[in-house]
């Protein structure tokens, strides 16, 4: 159908996380996540420490989305210095401030890699080019962030499509947390799965979880699946074996935060719950991440950091204490899926089915 | 140690949930468990109208204590009649609130349990004496509520006794929902085993789940648990398998709305998920609760109502919308846990274990 693609579009515009306007010196912006779907504001991140807190006190946040939160964090970092620095001088400030930034959140390995990845191209340029300014460097970093921006918008569709091919009309599909376009730069990862279904004329409704403590999935996933078009039924975290026991639920689509080697998955805490129950009702749960989620480097989930969060996520809500004082709290803002529980990890490169050393090296030997 | 029996006394009286003061006509209370923690308040009902509201509104909540809440709301409605009406006169208009009482929640069994138990006993005085008057009605009721309230409170005190015998010092339990002092007329019946083994020098710990929507996890069972002296860690619902999966925990102990004749059990929402998961890390469920909330009418989970609510408790949080308008919610407020998933049923006759038609059978044969 001809207006279907020009429904994303108004979506991908109307759920865009981040951006940055004009050349550097220019403006990093972020819509506040944090207040949706009540209030759209967008917030100018003008120093590190700025683009550090919004990420670390999720106003930004889902991790392809913080990635390019992260690199556009570099610009500003860059821009911070003294636009007429030698590059000498400039890169081992501005490796301390990517650095600092790196570490605004520990679990989502798109952050450092994307840092990484602008970080990479600055420092080649700086030794390329001596003459180089701190203001030079913010260029070169923006070309790249840039970059990184683009082709997350690419490999989401390319995983929306590879992904749809697992779903048919009428299918109901059971997410957690948000993977939409609100935690990407495109249509999104498990919601972009669904967003391509749908563009294929399928028709589908949705199970959306709520996803304690910070209704992500209450707040920002039923609004965008609104937005699709998506039917949706938003239920609390704990409701998964009476969907599954009641209803015929076709598939459990969530993204990731960071995948190990085998596939062991951390995404947002609640996951790997709905994993055993999905499995105990026999109802395969995909995982929709780029390749940039993957950390080769740890070969299974018991490497990866679960960062833990203020008690106040759950003891207090809009200011109000729910939870008595002097009661002890524990707070993992993620957990991990053990790969066992999970029936393909859909990339822009391919689905890894069923996920394994080898499937996912596979991954990464083809072009993308 | 002989502090400890004192202690139970304080908390239940601290945490009595429902009690009537003086003879009929006389005054039933509740203490507003919506408010709670952050305000201790009690409320008089004077009206099958107000009793009706209160347990609907989850003011009064907690299986056994709305069935006590429901007796002594026969004895408001035989106090709203002219006392001087005859019994003849005064029957049929009491049946009529009764059924209306008793239909306040569908899915307890005790609810409907306790005013027939109360309606019973009026019913057969009424025949034994057509000289009696509706207040004489009323007085023979709260015989009647007063002791299903002593009786609630011993067999709280028996499910405690039998429950803790499958406690060890050192063990750490994990509960959903509220099934303690505040949701019974005693100690409780899953945390009265715990108050039970705690009571006998069992050192002991526990997770409990916050449980949404309306956190009864959160605002009872951790402010129960604070008052016992239990070290508590508050989680959210989706937490489970990660807590299951990095933890030693030695037991799940819930409590129960309705249990069908082979042990398939409703309880609060979240609990099938919560079994499914403790199955999976093969830590054993036990269900907490009195015979009265069996119903051997129903042969399994499948004939038991399932209470569904308004979408303003997920959508919704302390006034502030959560969720945007227009999407869809699914609110059921139980759900059931199928038998095999349950490794124990602990009532005040022993434990059905595992829980079977035969095992249930055979405690209704005990004296209890």
């Amino acid at each position: 159908v001809s207006s279907e693609p020009s429904l994303d579009v108004k979506i991908a515009d109307l759920l865009n996380p981040v951006g940055f306007d004009g050349d550097a010196p220019g403006r990093l912006w972020i819509l506040d996540q944090s207040l949706l779907p009540g209030e759209r504001k967008i917030l100018t991140l003008d120093s590190v420490e700025a683009v550090h807190a919004a990420i670390h006190r999720l106003a930004v946040r889902g991790a392809p989305a913080i990635g390019i939160a992260g690199a556009y964090g570099v610009v500003v970092a860059a821009q911070s210095l003294p636009p007429d620095l030698t590059a000498a001088a400039a890169l081992p400030r501005l490796e301390e401030m990517a650095r600092r930034l790196a570490a605004a959140r520990p679990t989502a390995v798109n952050l450092a890699w994307a840092i990484d990845e602008v970080m990479a191209r600055v420092r080649a340029r700086a030794s390329e080019n001596p003459g180089l300014t701190a203001l030079g460097l913010a260029r070169e970093a923006l070309v790249k962030a840039r970059e990184l921006d683009e082709n997350n918008k690419l490999r989401c569709e390319r995983i929306g499509r590879f992904g749809a091919e697992l779903l048919k009309s009428g299918d109901v599909v059971y997410t957690h947390c948000n993977a939409g376009p609100l935690a990407t730069a495109g249509i999104g990862t498990a919601l972009g799965v669904l967003a391509v279904a749908a563009r294929q004329g399928k028709r589908l409704s949705a199970f959306a979880a709520e996803t304690r403590p910070l209704l992500q999935g209450a707040r920002l996933t039923s609004y965008e699946l609104r937005e699709l078009g998506i039917p949706v039924r938003l239920v609390t975290d704990g409701m998964a074996a009476h969907v599954f026991a009641n209803f015929s639920v076709s598939a459990v689509l969530v993204g990731a935060d960071r995948i190990a080697a085998n596939g062991d998955t951390a995404n947002k805490i609640g996951t790997h719950s709905l994993a055993v129950v999905a499995q105990h009702y026999g109802v395969p749960l995909y995982v929709a991440a780029p390749l940039s989620t993957f950390d080769l480097s740890i070969p299974d989930g018991k490497g990866i950091p679960i960062e833990e969060r203020v008690p106040e996520e759950i003891t207090e809500f809009a200011g109000r204490r729910v939870a008595p004082h002097g009661v002890g709290v524990f707070n993992p803002a993620f957990d991990v899926t053990p790969a066992p529980l999970i029936r393909g990890i859909i990339t822009e490169a391919g689905i890894a089915s069923p996920p394994s050393r080898e499937t996912i090296r596979a991954l990464f030997t083809k072009p993308s």
